[in-house]
């Protein structure tokens, strides 16, 4: 896979960039991901099939691309002034999006057209920031918190490999049983 | 996807299954992975085209099944007498191998041409069997465990989450770290 190039905002190759992938998402929305083509998309976002090839290589690589785009969190977690009540919130919305079937074909297309593993580590990079967001408020607060590392370890690990390969516990209880391992259950608190 | 006919053992259907599988690997092994198709792959096995197109349906799910076949483990995990002796060795072969070039593509392989998640399920499932294993034996020599699903989440969810989303880290050292959150630090340990 040859590197992307990179996309200055403003651009000629950031605006391929927005009008290819607002061409994959309305052609999507419209009729379907089955409709979804690099000569469809290409002549919706209004560039050449060899345009798409050149940057992207393959409709995998570039549905990779979008869906890394669509996973990148839009705000900052919410700061309920406790750690414990932050992490449950976020891994909360977190296990929703994801488990959701939409979020599950963000996850696989991610995956999918990542040959060098880029997109992927993204994903994590988005979560990682996060997790980071709210451990560092903590720390602000005086409060003992385990590190970031940990964290992805004892609670996004669990809820993405459920996710990916073993069915069932998806639930906002699992999320809360996931928060309660990575900080300590609160009985065991003193 | 329709669902694929059942392979008893000794029955046609079996022998079409071994005979393809067959065909992948050596196909695999003399030409690399670029040249797996279809056409590629049926004469090599002595079938036609349409009978693997009727039984997997495309390149990548048949890919899928031969992936997790390989998956498999095929010996019970070492018996060393003492719970986390056993998983330690189990953790540590467990991710040199999934981390691997060859696992890595394997484990790739079962995601992506699985639809409907039977064969990342079965990847999982495997894992589940050899901890049962390693736990049944250490509740039988009346040692405390925690459960299979908890193993799952603090021990294999980690190194999954790492293998497909964020390098590093895919050491013994780990693995052995892993070991001590599943089953809580030796330290702690009255």
């Amino acid at each position: 896979m040859s590197p992307k190039p990179m996309a200055r905002p403003g651009g000629r190759s950031a605006r391929v960039q927005a009008s290819v992938h607002a061409a994959v998402h309305a052609l999507e929305a419209e009729q379907g991901r089955a409709a979804l083509s690099v000569p469809a998309i290409a002549a919706r976002a209004g560039v050449t099939p060899s345009t798409i090839y050149r940057r992207w290589g393959d409709l995998q690589e570039l549905l990779s691309d979008v869906a890394v785009e669509r996973l990148r969190p839009e705000e900052p977690p919410l700061d309920l002034g406790d750690v414990r009540a932050d992490l449950t919130a976020w891994a909360r919305q977190f296990l929703e999006e994801m488990a959701s079937p939409t979020g599950r074909a963000y996850i696989r297309d991610a995956l999918l057209g990542d040959p060098d593993g880029g997109n992927a580590g993204q994903c994590s990079t988005y979560a990682a920031a996060q997790i980071e967001v709210i451990l560092g408020r903590a720390r602000e607060r005086g409060e003992a918190v385990p590190d970031r590392e940990a964290v992805l370890d004892s609670l996004v690990a669990p809820m993405m490999y459920r996710i990916l390969f073993r069915p069932g516990r998806l639930t906002d209880a699992y999320a809360d049983h996931l928060v309660h391992a990575a900080l300590g259950r609160p009985e065991r608190l003193v």
